[in-house]
């Protein structure tokens, strides 16, 4: 299922960063995965000086990347800047919501952040993409007001509007009672090797749910 | 076209960053896009401390972005330590030669970097896929060997045996007699929309070669 698609603006200063740092643990807790992207207009420098892959990309690799067993590193040049679309089909495919930084400019929903103690006012130019305003008061009075400081509210509307609703994983795998999380290609691999198995079995063929227990503990008092 | 892919491989401290900072100008003045993937058994940070995106992985991120008009930087967890054809796929879909370090472990053809000055011998356990070695001796008598020193040689070595013999493009666009650089994507857009507009005309269904050549002032002078 592709992410939902947020862009989050505001002022220089207004805190978006900052209220990031609390909603993605809040949407973290309820058990979505999110991913963030930040536009910049510039050249900029994501890596770390005197590294090696910074070396390599200094001495005019295109793409150099550090791939670990948890996390994984890819800096590369582009020929052209990418539509959003672009960037969520090749690198989000595993997150429930993408919250764009920087994407004014584009037809994303928006979701602008106001302080009163910064700025005297909201963006100009206000369009109908703006969808909310996450504000310390109430700065727009056509549009829903989130209280800035009520993060589970902030978040209750992101999970309403833009997370499409869970649904049941397609596979489900229990060890001891306990559920295992499968990963995507996991579940889908062990949904179709036994569907696959079991398809040709009596009763088997339009079964619309298969359960399979295997207790080893008498696999091994048989032999 | 899939990139060519070598391992770079040696004892710690053995020059391998050093020489990827001579050999990969090299192969860019010949006109090679070159990738590299340095394999890291632990965490790393990869960002710079402080930054927003810093500050969103840091929160809980599971995938972020920092993207310009010219360089994308991405840093994302993963759940399992990832294949490098798993990485090419998605990553190196632009380059040429992509040269992975610290993949000793798999069976990509390697070629080992090997300087008398730091160590007494090189790697043990040398097996069917090391295919040469690049010394400031000779330190492997079973296998090629590259002269340290000799970057050119080196960069014909990978040509020779990684990359592919480089094909025509498909299409071309020549601008007031100049050629004009064109990316995959809009090479063959101009291919296609172009074949396709003279597919049916008498006498191009079966062209093997197609040029228009479009001049501007005349049509501009028949108005």
């Amino acid at each position: 299922m592709p992410p939902g698609i947020v862009a989050l603006i505001g002022r220089p200063d207004s805190g978006k960063t900052t209220l990031l740092e609390k909603l993605i643990p809040e949407l973290n807790r309820r058990g979505y995965r999110v991913g963030t992207v930040k536009h910049h207009v510039h050249r900029f420098e994501m890596d770390r000086e005197g590294k090696d892959t910074w070396r390599h990309k200094q001495a005019g690799a295109r793409v150099v990347a550090l791939s670990s067993p948890t996390g994984l590193g890819i800096i590369r040049d582009v020929d052209h800047d990418p539509a959003i679309e672009e960037l969520i089909d090749r690198y989000y495919y595993d997150v429930d919501l993408v919250i764009a930084e920087g994407y004014k400019a584009t037809t994303l929903p928006k979701i602008e952040i106001f302080r009163s103690e910064t700025h005297d006012s909201p963006l100009e130019n206000r369009d109908e993409t703006w969808i909310a305003m996450i504000s310390d008061r109430n700065a727009a009075p056509d549009l829903p007001n989130l209280d800035l400081a009520d993060v589970p509210a902030i978040a209750d509307f992101l999970v309403e509007n833009f997370i499409d609703k869970p649904v049941p994983p397609a596979t489900t795998l229990l060890v001891d009672g306990k559920p295992v999380p499968l990963n995507r290609f996991v579940e889908s691999f062990i949904g179709k090797a036994v569907g696959g198995m079991t398809a040709s079995l009596k009763g088997c063929r339009d079964a619309r749910e298969i359960t399979i227990t295997i207790r080893t503990d008498q696999d091994d008092a048989e032999k």
